[in-house]
């Protein structure tokens, strides 16, 4: 039910999907949601924030295996959120902005959620750009911007049903890194320290 | 009731908004939703989404008439859309994202009026910085790069109730509109040309 909810909230936002649909599209007996979420609503949502921000910090450390440097691994991540969206046919955006946007004013509890998850995400993609070499002050900002413009990205483009946006950031964020890399490495060739 | 509407959007999503909450916070009389759109919510969602798309058309211009570079440019605007959703509590954040994360894949002429938004936004912005010196080709991929971050950054911001998302974007789209400014004015001193 929580995979069949994150697929939904991507598509059809918080507000829009119910548990009928949840059920549906899992096709779980019907008395389950009871049992399973009890909180409702709200405990679905706290449930698709903790395996979505899983997920995302898996596919950060995926791709950080893949990359031999900083710039290459943000080209990574960003240009692999665009390909994931236009696959969808610009159908699947992120599974927690609409909990931020539906009721991020309303429910302080499930947001803070999406707080960890973002946070997670964050300072595991400014770990693994400190591993390749970008000292930790920078790495951290590269991250957040990074982050949050993937998220973006994925509004932008699922509007115009483009990747534009991605290959903008891609291109932006990776310029960055390749300056902070080539910074870091003119200070102190052999040590890598900040 | 456009301006309620915009509001309510920023606050509560779009399938969150009913025509009641407009009613309630425009004061307008209940008669005038059928007569003023006909077209029910998604007439409401298209003029909403063209008040804004006019209002960051107008915010991008009020900028460029105050800063004397692209990087000032682009920090002003960034760091102006932060500032705004500190002000609200956190609670206000874009207008026209919720009609993409709720309805995206099911409106698809409500969404075509966001994507030419988005368009004339990142045009303008492009044209600004072209206006400050930054070749075409480099201020396009700039200005789409600054309008899905800002995007992104007001729902990490607005979840984790900090600016940090604005300030990160800001100082790194900055870096790279300095980088282009000096690229292009060691190149061609004086014309400016691409």
């Amino acid at each position: 039910m929580i995979i069949a909810a994150r697929e939904l909230f991507r598509e059809q936002g918080y507000l829009g999907t119910s548990f009928r649909d949840v059920l549906a599209e899992s096709s779980a007996p019907r008395g389950s949601v009871y049992f399973h979420f009890p909180g409702g609503k709200e405990e679905l949502g706290t449930e698709v924030a903790i395996a979505h921000a899983a997920a995302t910090v898996a596919d950060i450390n995926r791709a950080a295996a893949r990359a031999t440097s900083g710039a290459e691994l943000v080209r990574l991540i960003i240009l692999g959120a665009g390909n994931y969206l236009a696959k969808s046919g610009y159908r699947k955006g992120c599974a927690v902005t609409p909990i931020v946007v539906d009721v991020g004013s309303s429910s302080p509890a499930l947001v803070e959620v999406v707080r960890r998850g973002f946070e997670d995400s964050i300072s595991t993609l400014a770990a693994r750009l400190v591993d390749k070499g970008i000292p930790g002050g920078r790495a951290r900002r590269l991250a957040v911007s990074a982050l949050a413009g993937m998220e973006g990205a994925l509004i932008v483009a699922r509007a115009s049903r483009s990747t534009e946006a991605f290959e903008s950031l891609a291109e932006d964020i990776a310029e960055l890194a390749e300056s902070a890399e080539a910074a870091n490495s003119n200070h102190s060739p052999r040590l890598g320290r900040e």
